[in-house]
């Protein structure tokens, strides 16, 4: 394993940094592979940036559901492939990117020879069906671009895509049986009745186009789709497994065979070919929201040529064009790998709905047209608000904007009214807690990149925050928070809903709408409801007033918290942290449980609990790999030892990010993980979106090249920086020295350069 | 039941003649209860001319499908409603007009009181469920209007209809318990997994949007629809049934209970009032086969207003216009009632299948826009081509070319590039035999009813006539004839077959293309191949030349034709009737053969075979219910006794056909038996469509004025025209004396007087 980790990893001697110049080819730093491994949740196929297609390997197909039960071990398979694994199933155009629950894979492709297998066999028996083995030593992943060889098949696959089309190239061996496999009932997250319905129409003997509509995650979801081959198949078929499909006087047809008009729950299609030695079948498959006539007119509008090698090289360049946003000088090859690997995977979502002629489909389940913005899904909100979002705020300002204008769309087309809580594909699928729309939202007006209407902006998030069927608001807004008696994970939910809320104010504020922050600005002090002196956590309260009696701190199941415990939820004030350290004794007291909560043992049956990360996820009882904690490192600025902030947070990015398959310490999240990489090695952190102020760290590379829309360039410099000269002595933003550890957004996006100069003890008075 | 039957059908005294001024209501002689019982699939509710909603009541719940088999009781509930039942389980939107085969019944909606049942319960126990024993003392069906009192509830139902909006108008008793129930599991030959998904959103709380997928006769079909109440509901909530569904982060919602988005495969919903007495309920429900947005617009479009009264009186001003078109006097108030409830039933379908903005769902699954033309839907073609489109090319040449638009739209939208067979929602269901698009097409073509590209038309002919894969067209291009040995009904598919290309051969040489004329006039003559001179009947052949050695003339089973016997297919060549007759043995054994098949006694055993008859249905072997025969008495035309085809119309209008609810002798398929009854009445029929010329029969009525679309009017008279005087002495057209019992398209639409002097005995030599 480790010489293959070699061979995908450092297969060359790369240069320690990177330059703007557009010569230079940041791909080369990007790693697909990372976070394939163990909990990362990462997918290694190709996509471009913020695409709708990600076409990607699967390697196993671990229902859902067993008996009608959940089936713990779907979830290694949040994003179709597992390292670990030795097969490969087939190649599907939808995956998401590092989450914790899941949905997608659809239109899984695999090329064959020899008998037609239609099921995909077991992992232990590949040879049972149209599986392959493969070895990580024929693969290779770089963004855009995928390639393995499918070793029963002798078959080599590359993957490339557009934006709304996969490309697939396979080099087969001389033969008379030669088949690639449409298999509409593999999937992600999936059972058997997830399948709600799929058609299929081989329009000719190239082109072939259809839908698949599901019933997962996304409760009501369809996906369109066009097929087209690079050489005409002569012969095709399907077979429908499902028994349970009235076939009426379709019975009068062999529909098994060249029967050209497929429909059912469950289909399984092949088109077969005859090939000569390295003749190479080619595949464009485009993707739409909306209609087949949608995705056909994506794919001949994106890829109206054959050339695969084409398609890679547009796609690699959109990536470099992303990628040179931020240029940097590292210290070593695995920060290059992990920083830019860490981009790509901050670029991978949301991910783009919406046709090429701007048709997509609405929460209302209407087709709409997109009107001035990119319409884009895939809000995995209660992540990514914390860092992903202030992040494009500053190298994707006009996305973000998108972004925010798709979940108003969202909004408009809401039967509750409410803004996206984790949405994708025209679904609300409700996971997780908060209404952390709001928040992305009053970042971007803030922070002046709001190109949208701020009031209809507004109204959203007070009618969201106020929707009385979500997850205890009712409760909240009569108690002030939510009680645990009432609707379970009530202390998360109560901090959660007052950090929103104190968003809220602050945007309501900068609109001159007294009223509303006169509103928001109390509940936001909500999180005092919750505080338990007695024990110095936040506590679940009950309706009555009193704190529930049974309580510890340690464990994260039934104690109020969701994907985390009070030691680490505790510290969720983010829009108010001086307050909170005075609540908790002041700042003596705050840093020496700041400090226990890094250096404390959490006993393995805690861990235990906690699903989603390794157990290299977690430094103490320091939880990095679940979203809650991500601040909390950076609160050593709030007290007199901002040089702890700068040691634990140059701790984390060592044990939490490596440039290896398991690299990552829990799911990548839709790029939060990532995006929370990028800040803290710059050296900057947004402990609070909504405000304007980024709190300093510990910056870990020499410098830094952000190249703005705005056409302005921040430059970040380190001075003396080391992997042990992680301390900051001094920080000079544009020629003036700083006397606090944080510097505001209008700061960097008025370009300029921010110098840290770095020494291997604590300068405990440096911001003084 | 007769004294119930009289209230029904008689209750006033009605004038014997209709005139076309526009204060003559002329619907008043429509009887939509006719065909109600038994077979002939008639539905009694509310809807306007060939519209979109066909708003009607339900009677019970009997499922396609019992333990996986075909449950024969389902086949009386093709319109959803018998005549003889008790109960009455709701109101749907979407109904067949006396179709043998069935779908829809989509959106059924229940007004009830008192303690709330989302089950419709059961026929024997109405009380264990939401319906309601109703009497038909209480019943109302007049065209586009329906009313009845659910006995159950006190609850006085009443229906109306614009083209696309159903309009309820329930009459509530006082009390704090009245629901309106909305079961989307509900529907026509229903079974446990033809529901494929439910979707429904109340915006608000008088509006209530959704759709409905299935999988049934239609296989990938969707409506869409929108809701409106005329009062606000104070409380709502749905149950499903389903215990298959992912239900994932739903989870943490109460959805049973006023939550407002439900999606699933089983779901019934409910909304409740309080009511005082007499207080009215009313519901307006706009379908739409493209999207929710598009069923609002139509609600909104159609009926800005909550007038019940006027919406009424509109559809009821449209049938009277419709109806307007032929104005006859008849020589009793049966025949008053058994012509307008036939011109009714002949303007149920094809339905409409267009948003009021031209948005509708194609055969591709893709929305498209009907430019030029309405688009419309439900095409039983089989049975239509023979005398429904040929009666539009007269009285409704502007609609039927719109229809030709459709059918061509769908060929654009096939798959399988060809027109359709059957076809109903964006859907072909393949039902039965022969490729009859061409005949309608050719028809209009002739009879210069074209305002379409006829090059492109005549392509799509040619392109379905030659599309191997269907239904043995591959032999039957290959042989000459269908085999047996190859396809099963192989005896009626030549013949139709035959017929057809006979009809793409017309048109042709209208256009001009001697090639594909050729072609087609050799396919036309095929019907020879299948005749065995030695037992005198068409006759199932083998592959290897020669006649199957089973048969049996009778029966209608496995002997090589669907819906008829050797003795009533053998007589399908409407394309050349003379070379039939002299290939059966010339006009003195034809004539005798004839006389044997309306004398002979047909077997019960042979009877018990048609599914989709009453006894009444046949004449001797004549079975007038199946639409085979439908040209059969008229044949006597072409040998020297003419005089038989008067006597045997005349009997067949008298036997098949009465102003009761088991009027109908058999399923009244769209409208092609009740189309059959106006030609027939009128004096003539087309018994070649796709040729210009009309037999003469004997006219059941004493004046007949047709109004044109042209402008013109053609006049019928006949004088001394009686029961008994059925006898044709001589007819006049326009001063002129005919010498053969035959007209032609042009002469009718030219406009003039047609004038039959009528007899008691036969005028042996009356067209000479």
């Amino acid at each position: 394993m480790k010489k293959l980790l070699f061979h995908v990893l450092c297969c060359t001697q790369l240069p320690l940094f990177a330059q703007t110049a557009p010569d230079v080819n940041l791909t080369q730093y990007v790693k697909p592979i990372i976070g394939t491994q163990k909990m990362g949740h990462t997918y290694p196929g190709a996509t471009v940036p913020f695409g709708m297609v990600q076409l990607s390997p699967e390697t196993d197909t671990i229902p859902y559901e067993m008996n009608g039960k959940y089936n713990p071990d779907v979830y290694k398979y949040c994003a179709g492939y597992q390292y670990d694994d030795k097969t490969i199933t087939g190649f599907s155009h939808t995956h998401f990117s590092g989450t914790g629950h899941s949905d997608l894979g659809d239109f899984l492709i695999m090329p064959t020879t020899g008998a037609l297998q239609l099921n995909p066999g077991t992992a232990t028996q590949p040879e049972s069906g149209y599986r392959s083995t493969f070895s990580h030593a024929t693969e290779v992943a770089e963004p855009d671009y995928y390639k393995v060889k499918l070793d029963e098949y002798n078959i080599q696959a590359e993957l490339t895509a557009s934006n709304r089309v996969g490309f697939h190239q396979y080099t087969f061996p001389q033969t008379d049986q030669a088949h690639i496999i449409l298999d509409l009932m593999a999937g992600i997250y999936n059972y058997e009745n997830k399948n709600v319905w799929t058609f299929v129409r081989v329009e000719n003997d190239t082109l072939v186009t259809g839908f698949r509509q599901t019933n997962g995650w996304g409760r009501t979801r369809i996906v369109y789709f066009a097929m087209s081959f690079s050489k005409p198949f002569y012969r095709y078929g399907h077979k429908n497994y499902a028994h349970d499909v009235y076939r009426g006087f379709y019975g009068k047809f062999d529909q098994a065979h060249n029967f050209p008009e497929m429909g059912g729950r469950q289909i399984r299609a092949y088109f077969d070919f005859k090939t000569t030695a390295g003749e190479k079948i080619k595949i464009k498959f485009a993707l739409s929201p909306v209609s087949t006539a949608g995705a056909l007119n994506n794919l001949r509008t994106e890829i109206p040529h054959w050339d695969f090698d084409k398609v890679k090289q547009d796609g690699q360049a959109l990536w470099n064009k992303e990628l040179q946003k931020i240029a940097i000088k590292a210290t070593s090859p695995d920060e290059m790998l992990n920083f830019y690997t860490a981009m790509y995977h901050a670029f991978l979502s949301p991910t783009t709905y919406m046709d090429a002629d701007g048709g997509y489909r609405g929460l209302d389940q209407n087709n709409h047209v997109a009107k001035g913005f990119t319409n884009y899904t895939t809000f995995s909100l209660w992540d990514t608000y914390r860092a992903l979002h202030p992040l494009f705020n500053i190298i994707q300002p006009k996305r973000n904007a998108d972004m925010i204008q798709s979940m108003l769309a969202h909004y408009d087309q809401s039967v509750h009214k409410m803004l996206p809580v984790w949405s994708h594909y025209a679904n609300e699928n409700w996971c997780m807690t908060g209404y952390h729309s709001v928040s992305v939202i009053a970042d971007a007006v803030i922070k002046g990149n709001a190109p949208f209407d701020v009031d209809h902006a507004l109204e959203a998030c007070v009618n969201t925050a106020r929707y009385k069927l979500y997850d205890g608001i009712e409760y909240y807004m009569q108690y002030g928070y939510v009680p645990e008696d009432k609707n379970s994970s009530s202390v998360s939910k109560t901090l959660e809903y007052a950090y929103d809320d104190w968003c809220i104010a602050q945007m309501a504020k900068k609109l001159n709408r007294t009223d509303i922050y006169n509103e928001f600005i109390q509940r936001a002090a909500n999180f005092k409801h919750v505080y338990d002196a007695g024990t110095g956590f936040m506590r679940p309260k009950m309706s009555d007033g009193s704190f529930r009696k049974q309580f510890d701190a340690l464990t994260t199941i039934n104690q109020g918290f969701i994907e985390g415990n009070a030691w680490n939820y505790s510290l969720y004030v983010p829009q108010a942290p001086a307050e909170m350290i005075q609540m908790m004794g002041g700042q003596e007291r705050f840093v020496q449980h700041l400090d226990s909560l890094f250096t404390m043992h959490l006993p393995d049956e805690f861990f235990a609990e906690t699903e989603d990360i390794t157990r290299d996820g977690i430094i103490g009882n320091y939880v990095h790999g679940n979203e809650p904690s991500h601040h909390v490192a950076y609160l050593y600025n709030w007290t007199h030892a901002p040089w702890k902030t700068q040691e634990r947070v140059r701790m984390i990015l060592k044990k939490m990010y490596k440039p290896a398959p398991d690299g990552l310490g829990g799911n990548d999240d839709c790029g939060q993980m990532s995006a929370w990489y990028i800040f803290t090695t710059l050296g900057f952190y947004p402990v609070c979106p909504g405000s304007d102020q980024y709190a300093l760290g510990s910056p870990a590379m020499e410098h830094a090249s952000l190249q703005l829309e705005n056409g302005k360039t921040f430059i970040i410099d380190t001075k003396g920086q080391s992997d042990t000269n992680v301390y900051v002595q001094k920080v000079v933003l544009n020629g003036r020295t700083l006397t606090q550890p944080f510097i505001t957004h209008q700061d960097i996006m008025n370009g300029g350069q921010l110098t840290f100069y770095m020494g291997a003890k604590p300068a405990k008075k440096n911001y003084q």
